[in-house]
């Protein structure tokens, strides 16, 4: 998907949601552990209520890797029922992946092309060579870990170098990689007003902003600093839509949560005109 | 597997090399095409004809993952294969992961309780609880990225924070995480001249370097400076050893890359007393 279809959708939408896919055994509704698979049943149940709230979907891999071939059957059915149902959802593996180059070209192309997610979550610890071959990939979306919203962003992520946190660090030096126009970031919005700094160094980017919600951020707080004139944000909320019930109703409880945050996007919207 | 018995074994097979299981279905002999599973098949001869040769093996997680289902598969029967047969082996997920904590525990309990590795390498960037959850396993270990081999280790590893690079920022901090004396760290061999002073930050602990062979770093270099006095060191060499041969004889080609070091290694291993 192009970034321009993204910014078509989240004006047809009146949404830059994205929903998180934190699909956990322990936390689903009973009544679907007696599904064949139960993690895709939740998923496709869930997706099925909000696709139209919402412009992205984010499955968390470790989810799914936590249950071995059963949880990689399950991912590889909830992105090709995305894929067939819903093209135009923007869909992002949150892998945090990074390697060195030719290992880096193996999990772009098992992401990329075999599953056919639409952009995938990158570390930028390894630097240029392990970032650029998930940047080759045309129409394909790079989303570099920048500014994480846990504690432990504060052991590395904001530490001076040269006078200038290393986050951002890894903003401008990123910007020079070949293709960098298929990256975007993850910037967690418990620092909001962090964002006019990082608006100043990159006003056009895509920002995948986790942590409204239970990580505790604010949206309008996010949108006063984070939006630029294409729009430029994705906010993603997880836990807060996904186990919004675990009774029969998770699905339309889901539903409830993902348009309670979409109305408000639809106002965030209106202030762009 | 504890460390006290991870040197035993060094001691006892003269030998402190690490073989990179890095299975490539267009590197591997053709005839190994027609097997049921080609990438098990070439693991199991591999390990068969040099288990007695090195201390560990590690999977770079990549290889497998890019090849979907299947290759979890191939990655399950090599793991339960060296489990089994040969519980001596240290083993080393190569995956590179790093997630919020409660995420971190998922990827902590699928390579650490159902995969049964002994250890898993993690990138930093996001910090202390993104790494505690793996520490929290007991007798399991972190490998913690610190200094890799790339080019891209320039971009943010060795840049200075506090008139210190980041790389040694990692080192020091990590060291004041819970349970600290379960982490290792990856230290590139292409700056085996840094080791002196990684040294004198970590004198204990155990490091895996990458690199020796395809990547350039010398084996005598690592260990006249990276060596401690309970060895302290796994080498790892991967495309020099499983790919010494691609012809019917490639496990003996393998044995015989893998002999040639482990040779090397007992003569550094001498002069230690």
């Amino acid at each position: 998907m192009t970034t321009e279809e993204l910014v078509q959708q989240i004006h047809k939408k009146q949404s830059f949601l994205c929903i998180g896919l934190d699909t956990d055994l322990e936390k689903i509704p009973n009544h679907l552990l007696e599904e064949e698979d139960p993690i895709f049943a939740f998923n496709k149940a869930i997706i099925d209520a909000t696709h139209h709230l919402c412009v992205a979907y984010k499955p968390n891999i470790a989810f799914y890797e936590a249950y071995g071939i059963k949880g990689w059957q399950a991912l590889e059915k909830t992105i090709k029922y995305l894929n067939v149902n819903h093209p135009e959802i923007f869909t992002i593996a949150d892998a945090k992946r990074g390697d060195i180059g030719n290992t880096s070209t193996r999990y772009a192309k098992a992401f990329f092309e075999d599953l056919e997610f639409d952009s995938i979550t990158i570390a930028p610890y390894m630097g240029k060579d392990s970032v650029e071959p998930f940047l080759a990939f045309e129409n394909k979306h790079t989303i570099l870990l920048a500014l994480t919203s846990n504690q432990g962003a504060y052991d590395y992520q904001t530490k001076m170098i040269d006078g200038k946190e290393l986050y951002k660090t890894v903003l401008e030096t990123s910007q020079s990689y070949e293709n960098a126009k298929n990256l975007m970031y993850v910037v967690g919005a418990t620092k909001a007003s962090f964002l006019t700094e990082i608006r100043e160094l990159i006003p056009n980017s895509f920002l995948l902003v986790p942590g409204v919600g239970a990580q505790g951020g604010s949206l309008e707080e996010v949108c006063k600093y984070g939006m630029n004139n294409q729009v430029g944000l994705l906010i993603n909320s997880s836990r807060g839509i996904i186990y919004a019930s675990n009774n029969q109703d998770f699905a339309e409880a889901a539903a409830e949560s993902a348009k309670y945050i979409q109305v408000k996007m639809a106002g965030e919207l209106g202030k762009l005109k």
